[in-house]
């Protein structure tokens, strides 16, 4: 049944390859790794590198033998190579290597098996290192390494039934969590952003997520004007604005959510922000529809916080593709052209960050239907105060 | 203070820069970027680049002025820049962009701020994707893109005595986390592994650990064969090896300890393969001294296990240096001839997988004295039945 599936995506892979005159292609320890074959390794000094060809030899023409497996090659460290074997789809061939050995002649064997010399090999320009670019090219002379990120998202942006099942787990997970924080009014005024911020990925662990979309962040009162900044050591202070951005994953996908609290009683300029925020979320996730580009949708939040003279405090992209990856395509920023369709699933998180007041911002996880969309997330959205 | 450790950090980067004929390290979010500015920055699909010149023009010669800043230049998302701002030693010239530019401009902007063009770059193979890879080979026409990896451990690998606080720190949290879960009796038969597993990570936090040092391995019966498989929805059984290999994170230094365990009565084969791999780890442990070279250490712990007659069970190499990363040099492995010196911190980790007994696995951390070494872990190393 698995099998089935990862078969049916290799084989959309492979299609696309050949319409982009790739021979083969070769993935990292990561999110098309396991999209494509199941494999979910991990990246560390010891390379592992699938290489999935076209189903064409580079000297060969015409289509592939119907039914005929897609004879991944897997260079791999002997002491991953037994739990990989039982997972991955299809015919594969394993080229284990020794921590005696090193992996420099599992690259050689692999390339000469798959006859890579002189290949236009498609690779991942935001996941291979130059250790493992550098090995491919002295083990392939005359190999050409191209990005496959132009044609690739396409065949992960569309999420099917039982994905969007995974990422609805993944926002039930993560709103349970956050909710045993309230219910144990864990976020309060003399807790620490770290102590918080270690009891949500508590909470997220109880839920059952299965490690960390990305570390928690709980940013208040002036750490929370820097979009990014980390959970620090000072204490949560009476009037702080709070900015929780937090997730949880489940069979790999993953959800991302954001909400922000007042300590005490909110200023009349934060309730000016938030309603700037809220407006701009939901205008954002309202426009949301098939057939729309995606600058389309950073473009109706900016232009609420925009009326609302806060332009200027709204400092990156309204949103980023979710699944597989906490950030992947399609992304809602400006100069995005490519028209949303159904079954993509992405963030919509506007934001006004300002420096001697604080930050404020509402993210939810939506999902393009053929009628229009629907936001996955369901935790309330206006300035919740917590004392 | 904390400022003047990077700064001499820097310094000594520089140094070495110049005896490698390097005129500017580009250095990746990850544990080299911590180490020589403190800033720990994480990987996404906007780029982040530090540029560290040697403090030399290309073109100019003689030593840099004296006490004259590095000078770092730092490509960074504009949503990163204010926190960044405020971390980073010495002079810094940020070099930021916007989601709706891009980051090819600052590439530019920095390649020509810091005169790249036909320098030479230090780059890490280990962590520099094609994605920095190419844009620094655009941006800088003529620049060759070298491998700091052979001589930049060189200096991370001694540990201060700050650094080797930190690590005891980890540690400790690490030995205390596993001790909640033997009070709490949460490991026994008809637990899953996952679930376990789960149990380890939320008592590591509790414990203060800053993050997971890797997602802690707990594998049992017929998994724990697989050296490095992970946690699975199978229940401890009676009769199982249960292998718990984990760690935890302080300011950054983890701690990697394994212990193995039986579900019930060992058997007779069982005793056999502990006696064989508690005699490696003694062996290798005990054989540790400044001016053996790696090498040594992984035949110490070799031997013990041939002796016994599992030599063809124990795949992997006997251990890895610890420190800001769980696997760095120096590597105890067959052709490592590098001499240990005191102040090195590594694993000693020897274990025997026996595919239809199942596996064993008893790791260490050591430090390298000047009289010799000392074993940072303290727990016990016996088989510890459970039930």
């Amino acid at each position: 049944m698995d099998q089935e599936r990862y078969l049916t995506r290799l084989r959309a892979l492979q299609a696309l390859q050949r319409a982009n005159a790739v021979d083969c292609v070769a993935l990292m320890p990561g999110a098309n790794l396991r999209y494509f074959t199941g494999l979910d390794m991990h990246l560390s000094e010891r390379p592992t590198l699938a290489l999935i060809p076209a189903g064409l030899t580079p000297q060969a023409t015409g289509e592939p033998e119907a039914g005929a497996g897609p004879g991944i090659g897997l260079v791999i460290p002997v002491l991953e190579a037994g739990a990989a074997r039982e997972k991955v789809p299809g015919e594969v061939t394993l080229f284990p290597y020794s921590d005696e050995e090193g992996h420099e002649h599992a690259f050689f064997r692999a390339a000469e098996a798959l006859r890579l010399e002189n290949c236009s090999i498609g690779v991942e320009y935001l996941a291979m290192r130059l250790l493992e670019a550098r090995r491919l090219e002295q083990a392939a002379p005359g190999a050409r390494l191209l990005a496959i990120e132009p044609w690739l998202p396409k065949l992960r942006q569309i999420k099917d039934e039982s994905e969007i099942g995974y990422m609805r787990r993944a926002v039930e997970m993560a709103q349970n969590a956050l909710q045993r924080l309230l219910d144990e009014n864990a976020i309060r005024p003399g807790r620490t952003e770290r102590e918080v911020a270690a009891d949500l990925k508590i909470a997220l662990l109880r839920e059952g997520s299965q490690g960390d979309a990305f570390a928690p962040l709980v940013v208040a009162g002036p750490n929370s004007a820097l979009p990014h900044a980390g959970p620090s050591g000072r204490p949560l202070a009476e009037g702080d604005l709070l900015i929780i951005d937090w997730g949880a994953v489940y069979e790999g996908y993953r959800s991302d959510i954001t909400r922000t609290f007042v300590l005490g009683e909110p200023t009349a300029e934060m309730l000016r922000i938030h309603d700037a925020v809220l407006a701009a979320n939901q205008s954002a996730r309202l426009g949301v529809r098939p057939g729309l580009p995606g600058q389309e949708i950073d473009r109706l939040a900016r232009r609420a916080i925009s009326l609302a003279g806060y332009g200027e405090f709204f400092i990156h992209r309204t949103g980023h593709g979710l699944g597989l990856e906490t950030h992947e395509p399609p992304y809602m920023v400006e100069g995005n052209l490519k028209l949303l369709e159904a079954g993509m699933t992405f963030t919509v998180e506007p934001g006004i960050y300002v420096p001697d007041l604080g930050g404020l911002r509402i993210e939810d996880d939506v999902l393009v239907t053929a009628a229009g969309s629907e936001t996955l997330t369901s935790l309330p959205r206006e300035l919740l105060r917590l004392s």
